[in-house]
């Protein structure tokens, strides 16, 4: 039982601590070693961690065997055979036909090729020969595969703690094995707790969330080897829960409880820990993260089990399994944990984090020329894409404040070294032909990371050697041209090819059937029209600026226009959702998300492609994309789209 | 229909033109692309590849949140709020309680968090408040997640191609999907054919060999994304291999048919193919690897499948599963197949090619000191270990006749970079405590790499760098002391700790019981006695040399001299195999066989081990091993072993 001053001290304590304070219940309950052990046939342990060492109780080969197609003969029978003094053999007794693998017959220490002998006669199955001539002689042993070559009866064939792969089940036959002790994979009960949650299927009302975090711990769990039951949705209710964790305690080895979201229900956890047995840990100062729960469970035969509290936000609750579930996982498998690759990269962008946690950053990363390049992802705890789209972790430890942009971190990879050398970065403005090209750009072997800074982002994204190509729409109010104006002053010194991507549309994006009554920018002031802008840089807020300009509207008359976000489909997503009553944005946009479309501009977006990107291997299959019919057909069919430009080169610069 | 002329021009062709000529005849049989589709629910998709994109259905959030606890409210009402001039509201019109995750009321655009209000008055359940007081005013939409924030729904989730982690279950159920679009997984059949194969689990006679490649391609295509069907071993009778062939090829993607290793057997394969469709390839000039055949078969519908016949030998095998049927897998699986990471590592030993083959050379690699070292391994096709222990692959490119020692080429990794970053490389004299110790340091995050040398080659080995540690057992004639005096003159300028491994008894291994009356070297020239000899520069080797020369024996009368072979393993079995009376070797070897075992001497086992790695963390749980007690146990548990000069410091040099 853990009282409410002890409790205080259970709070955001350093991660460190924290695994060390879980390690030493585990130790002193038993369960820090290997789980147990399970006997399994080869042909089901293809993945399995070996419990014991496999030794081998056949050689292989398991005899001497010919290792051509000859004939057998004792090496000394040959000794004095020259081209003048040939040596014949009278087959059947000197000599004996063997196949390659062919045991050795008795008393024979060699084989002779069968393209080298002469041949003196023909037996009646008209394959071997009656007599054999050698006119040269054989060492022992000469083309023979001795029993043990490859591995001795009694050897060791594989050390225990090794995950097998094909070729050691291979090996483990071969040895003589028909079956290996494997560790025991460990039983992990995963509770979602919550009542504002409905089960994947469940149409949620507002304020109720999918429940789909016991489906990432569970395919987490089943990934590092364990096996997951996920528990039904259990409701906010002390009861309910505890009675959940004390049956789950008496049949698996670790039980997760995830709480929901809301900061005050994970202290049902605690509560129900503590009551259960001890309460280890309230809160770790990581981020995301915080709120994890960390603690021992009595079962009813007197044993422990350890429980661990998973924070409701989806990346925290990732990352918790990451941090907390993996290593114990491993350690139970008699493993030690996955070291991942790190790769030193350039930080794009400053980060600053908080002293007392140690944060993990999702990154996205390039290697941009000889550069490898880490963009910071979304931090929000909440937001799932991150993780989806992190390449690899930055860990900031506690007691670093942050990083500076420009700055060299350690990156913890999600993906290969080979997957970041097959990455592309486009970096710059939003577009959904973007997205398209990662669908086409995968099976052709490139993987497209895009960001979406806005086009003059994407321009100075390129100055700073961070991308591969940029997006980028920018409208020279002067010449009424599109992006040269920029290139010329933002990378006066980088030679770079400018082509065509599409031509589209842009537009005021309305509430469906534009109840409003919004014709043009010249209804942003009126004051019951709320608008949701993009933020500074984006082609699209230019756009704007230009237009209230031409139309001497200042900012200040447009209400929302200091709100901003990052994309054409959040926008939309404003507007869907009612929080503002327009925006700009393109028709597409609009159009996916059944919103009214006040058309107002056609407009030129382009890829700004530094020529020493444009002219590698690895942008090849994306240029040849601009001519693909399959490609051009797609973008076409979303609405607003003009692909009459694509492909074209509209300059070469500087 | 292949006719014999036709089949002379298929025969080891180079690998490019075979993997062309296959693509062709999958093009033209409608089979080079994704094999097709099947829905899966989300938790049975981890693993899977997307075979179309994923689309959100839902925005995540689906509705404004509140991201604190706290009360909602119209930031307007706030405007004025300061210090000296609050803003009070009624909990329940002006103000809504909410928690973390609810949705917003209608009409509020802010959460002022439970912390920043200030009490007035209490409600009856005790947690709302009935008017709260604020001191600030709030920014719209301050902590509120706005709808989208995550994913907006018709947004890319995650393309096609993809390999679904349990993050993208959480992505893709987060964002409304409940099932998802995923590539059926290609149907392969692997048919084993030989007369000479028996099932594991059945003792095999000599000539008879274990069949288990059918169970590596099967693990290997599992590995890959597929499904795998194993046949029972086929005799060898064209008509039964005919039949197999055919009844697969009705309900399966690909066949593998597995010839035996005999050179003659896998014609039967190539005449197989050509008779129920068509031969396309037969033989390919890669090394080991040579007789595969290429094919496309006619189903009763008119339809083709393709065929590989794969050669018996197993590393021929698995390798030709690598080269030939990965990427097929995954191209029908819409992946681009999966490039390995590669490194640059310094070769330490001259490698001789085949000109006209393209040779996958195995080897194991690790980082010494700056430098990373990649060591060939066995180059037999029957030597499985040989893959079991490589740590990538060298490819050789056919044109090219090799390597020199000292060179850097460029490693296809089968580990992480991590994995190799950790491993130990021990080079020098075979002793089965260096077996041990790879098993105890396994749990401990290190990865032990041995490979038998000998002695000497161990120290020439640190001399050039390609080694941690080198096992050896050096007796200088002179004074009867054992390695000092040969690392004086091998690596007089390397700073080297010398550490003591073991004692262990050194003595003549014969047949079990001794038939021959063998008493010591002395013996070794009598006619009938025939002896195994170890390689050059093995410190068994040396002493046998120094014992026969003080009893004035040359070594031409002894029977068997030249005989060699790397480990003491390897003499015990050559005694074991009746293919010599006797050879050198220790005592643990020879009860591994139960052979009998005339101890002769006792030898000390030291470990050298240079300054700049003996001080590093790498070996630091090595260095720790020899004072664990559980270590020494098992040590000493061997036979003829003795622990007590373990870990001592016998010299720091120079």
């Amino acid at each position: 039982m853990t009282s409410p001053a002890d409790s205080f001290y259970l709070r955001d304590i350093p991660l460190p601590e924290a695994q060390a304070r879980f390690r030493r219940a585990l130790e002193s309950a038993g369960l820090w070693g290997p789980l147990g052990r399970e006997t399994v046939p080869l042909d089901q342990a293809l993945g399995r961690i070996t419990a014991e060492p496999i030794w081998a109780s056949l050689s292989s080969p398991h005899y001497h065997a010919a290792a051509m197609d000859g004939y057998a003969l004792r090496s000394a029978d040959t000794l004095t055979a020259s081209d003048s003094h040939p040596v014949d053999l009278a087959v059947g007794s000197g000599a004996h036909y063997v196949d390659t693998g062919d045991a050795m017959p008795p008393d024979t220490d060699a084989v002779v090729p069968v393209e080298n002998v002469e041949p003196i006669g023909e037996s009646r199955d008209g394959r071997a020969l009656e007599t054999i001539r050698l006119r040269a002689a054989l060492a022992p042993w000469s083309h023979v595969r001795l029993m043990g070559e490859d591995i001795v009866s009694t050897e060791l064939v594989l050390p225990s703690g090794h995950r097998l792969r094909p070729v050691d089940l291979g090996a483990a036959a071969g040895s003589g094995n028909i079956q290996v002790v494997v560790c025991r994979r460990p039983r992990v009960a995963v509770i979602p707790t919550g009542s504002e949650l409905v089960p994947i299927g469940t149409p949620p009302l507002p304020g109720q969330i999918v429940e789909y975090n016991s489906l990432v711990l569970a395919a987490q769990v089943e990934a590092w080897g364990g096996t997951a039951t996920r528990w039904p949705i259990v409701r906010d209710d002390l009861e309910a829960i505890r009675s959940a964790v004390a049956e789950a305690a008496e049949s698996h080895d670790l039980i997760l409880v995830n709480a929901g979201s809301s900061a005050g229900l994970e202290d049902f956890t605690a509560k129900v820990v503590a009551g259960l047995g001890e309460l280890l840990v309230h809160g770790v100062a990581v981020r995301p993260g915080h709120p994890v729960v960390l603690g021992m469970l009595r079962r009813a035969d007197g044993t422990q089990r350890p429980v661990i509290g998973v924070p409701g936000y989806p990346v925290s609750a990732a990352l918790t399994g990451e941090i907390f579930v993996a290593p114990l996982l491993a350690h139970w498998l008699g493993r030690s944990p996955d070291e991942p690759d790190t790769l030193p990269a350039v930080l794009t962008r400053k980060v600053h984090s908080s002293a007392g946690d140690d944060e993990y950053l999702r990154v996205s990363v390039g290697r941009v020329g000889e550069r490898v390049v880490a963009t910071p992802l979304s931090r929000g705890a909440g937001v799932i894409t991150s993780l989806v789209r992190a390449d690899g972790i930055v860990l900031i430890p506690a007691g670093v404040q942050g990083h500076s942009a420009g700055e060299t971190v350690s990156v913890r990879l999600y993906r290969t070294p080979a997957e970041i050398d097959r990455s592309i970065v486009v970096l710059g403005s939003h577009d959904m032909t973007i997205d398209l090209m990662a669908q086409f750009l995968a099976p052709l072997g490139r993987r497209l990371i895009s960001g979406n800074v806005g086009s003059l982002g994407g321009l100075h994204a390129l100055s700073r050697q961070e991308a591969h190509l940029a997006g980028s729409h920018l409208l020279d109010p002067e010449t009424g041209e599109y992006n040269l104006a920029y290139i010329r002053r933002y990378l006066p010194d980088v030679p770079v090819v400018v082509v065509a991507l599409v031509g589209r549309e842009q537009g005021l994006i309305t509430a469906p059937g534009n109840p409003m009554g919004i014709r043009g920018i010249e209804d942003l002031d009126r004051p019951e029209v709320s608008f949701v802008n993009r933020q500074r840089g984006a082609g699209t807020r230019l756009l704007l600026d230009y237009h209230l300009d031409r139309l001497g509207l200042p900012a200040e008359s447009v209400l929302g226009y200091e709100r901003e976000e990052f994309t054409h489909l959040a926008v939309a997503s404003a507007v869907a959702s009612g929080s503002a009553a327009c925006g700009l944005g393109i028709r597409a946009a609009a159009q996916a998300l059944d919103l009214g479309f006040v058309p107002l501009f056609h407009e030129r977006y382009d890829l700004v492609i530094p020529r020493q990107h444009a002219e590698s291997p690895l942008l090849a299959p994306l240029l040849s994309l601009l001519k693909d019919d399959r490609f051009r057909e797609s973008v076409a069919a979303m609405p607003g789209y003009d692909v009459t430009p694509m492909g074209n080169v509209i300059a070469r610069l500087p």
